[in-house]
């Protein structure tokens, strides 16, 4: 609301804006801070693997869009960023009301951004850690994203 | 069709079926042999990233699932497995009419599985390779998957 | 000195005592409490790489080592610990005086215990992160490790 | 002997040789082609943990090199390589008389290099899988490594 306008972090909502995939599964990206991201993701019965709890390969997904996008907050304007590789535990089954993915950036080089991403289940008002995740985002300077474009949904 | 029955390949062949997550993606399971699978996905809109590729995490999701099923199709009746953990490399964008995620075991123990899985673009026919997967598998024995029950979906 | 005895603190520094690939490089456990243990390593010759820095497979092996022996610290005496796997991400050269590995448990569960470490290279007084890793470590239940009989080296 | 001389496998020969950590776990490297290269290490009690098997950490380093000196092999001689990360199962205990490790590139890049180790102990004339790796390098452009000074050790 009364927060300054950040050209960097609203880069990161169009881009995460025009992903279908993200619409998809009905994730939301509701925190974006320099360095950190929070996607949410509720239990609905499309993304369930089969025993009801949220697919493993979903956890994957918001883990490395979160870590991704946190990456994204500290590149400059005319770069973008891609996944070179992540590595993630599944620690519990992802079962609750909902699921929050945070990412992190832990180091911030000009080729490469290492980051983190932890998952959380909401399941009666308690957390718990259902997953871990390290990544390497590569900076494609010179190559911003194309964000002017319609979105392609 | 003459392929004598397997119910181990049955196994596998409906549990995929009820993974909602799957359906969700349009994906399907073709292939399913003793500790090999693939898993074809075709490119539509719903799951693209903002550039109209296909989104990275759906890339992972394949990936997971592939490698994980291969495993699964070593395991005996009395047990079902879960993924540990996986480390992926995307090395092209998922750029093409078609996805295909060749899972493979490396060495199955009796407790850990470890696989394998790369997914490759179909592209006016040519195929280049777009990840490489490394995985790490939990066999649960004496808890088989319940998949008597009605799908969930 | 004025410590409680552990017996479990104490397996995990008789095991390190034994392990003579951590004399061969000359590291140190000077650190081990209950789900975290710091290895410490003195730079000298016989472990550089071709540039004069600390070759980064031995930062692997202290980061490994201590996250396994934090994972030790947690289990009960008639059980030992195996590595499974992990994923180390080497964000700055090895260089200075000392490195220091900080491992920890970030989820403990019966069969699998899911760690953590970071590698920082203390230089002029300055701590910089260097390595980052995560990692499995499974349990062996009712196979406690050999630390009766004489020493190997 | 009748081969034709490569610029390229000399430089990952030198620079090899000027590695004093892998001397001092005694490792050569006897195999060194476009693209794959073989470490070979013999089972000697300083690089022992505390069950008499080979150290999990040396598996380690010389699973990260060989697959590290393979991406070199593909390289410009104005440009050096920097493991940006690997991942690393370990399967089965190193025991045996000597360990090979096998690296190879699966996909080079102009920046990043994708790579692979496996690692097989020989016992009694017979090998044995121990350890598989998935790695990422970065290719340094305009930065040779400096392999004209005299070697440190």
């Amino acid at each position: 609301m009364d927060r300054p306008p950040s050209p960097a972090l609203d880069r990161v909502r169009t881009s995460f804006g025009r992903q279908a995939a993200m619409a998809l599964i009905r994730a939301t990206l509701p925190v974006v801070e320099p360095g950190r991201t929070e996607i949410h993701l509720p239990h609905w019965d499309g993304i369930e693997q089969q025993h009801g709890f949220i697919h493993g390969g979903v956890v994957g997904m918001i883990a490395d869009s979160a870590a991704g996008y946190a990456a994204m907050t500290l590149v400059p304007a005319e770069a973008s960023v891609l996944t070179v590789e992540y590595k993630m535990n599944l620690m519990a089954p992802a079962e609750g009301e909902r699921l929050i993915a945070r990412g992190e950036v832990v180091r911030a080089g000009r080729t490469l951004i290492v980051t983190r991403a932890e998952v959380l289940a909401l399941r009666d008002g308690a957390e718990r850690l259902c997953a871990l995740m390290q990544q390497t985002i590569m900076v494609m300077h010179a190559r911003p994203e194309k964000l002017d474009a319609p979105p392609a949904a």
